[in-house]
């Protein structure tokens, strides 16, 4: 029982090292087992499918990362903590573009949808609403796309004011 | 040269129609053709690759559906634009998925990703800034996954003024 225990944790840890290295889209289950050092039955005798697994293990690692940063960047000001978030875009890069191809691939898979879901749910807790959640997402498209036009945690916090004086 | 033109414009409508119904990744140079009924060479005639060409009707078709959306709500409150634009996100729904398939892919084009870098430098002007278009585009994110749990306009503004005066 203790190795099945394991044995998942080997596979999570293994599942985010693929989501870091290769992505979404690429990461095979025999990638996965490869890196935890397991059978690749041993996916489907833990979390179901590769999905379910690829989904838990995005999940864990984008709250690691939050948490990283709040307990970093918590107590700053609200520019520090926009720019704490906007600075993980760069260190964290295949983690978020894991989020996009995830989204993609859930137009195909209504139970990959359905973990995402309730992944956006926590992230809408943890973050404080839709809103920054919102944000937070929208400027990570611009920071991949073209960073030199991205705004900074400072400038989103401007602009932000700004925008919600006018409206 | 007026046979020329006109197998451009066919071109960008036939793109358009398969980024609608399949897609950015699964639409081939052959889909594209036989959409625009002309021959697929004519794609690197006019446009150099799939790519430049898929990007340039993707730009086209989001700047004609925000024009529509300006000119259906654009007097309208803060509440009905955003409302309007949040509409499109299932009247449209395979447009705006092009969108993060487009940024998915621009992860291995250096050429795409200066084309995308364009396209949200002017959708950066037409919305107002970054922070409208994070939230556009981040809103668009929570609506494909979960629409039950997404925002309504009116819920967006009223979150953006009390995110913008706590911050």
């Amino acid at each position: 029982m203790l190795e099945r225990v394991g044995n998942r944790d080997a596979l999570l840890a293994g599942a985010k090292q693929c989501l870091t290295e290769r992505g979404w889209a690429r990461t095979t289950v025999r990638d996965i087992a490869f890196a935890a050092g397991v059978n690749h039955a041993a996916i489907g005798y833990h979390f179901g499918s590769r999905e379910s697994l690829l989904v838990q293990a995005l999940v864990d690692a984008v709250e690691e990362l939050t948490d990283t940063v709040a307990a970093r960047a918590g107590d700053g000001s609200p520019e520090e903590r926009w720019q704490a978030l906007i600075d993980t875009f760069s260190t964290h890069r295949p983690l978020w573009i894991a989020q996009l191809e995830a989204a993609v691939q859930a137009e195909h898979s209504p139970a990959l949808r359905e973990h995402l879901a309730a992944a956006q749910r926590q992230g809408r807790e943890g973050l404080g609403g839709s809103v920054p959640l919102a944000l937070l997402t929208g400027l990570m498209l611009q920071w991949l796309v073209d960073p030199e036009a991205a705004p900074s945690g400072a400038e989103v916090v401007s602009e932000l004011r700004a925008h919600a004086a006018e409206s």
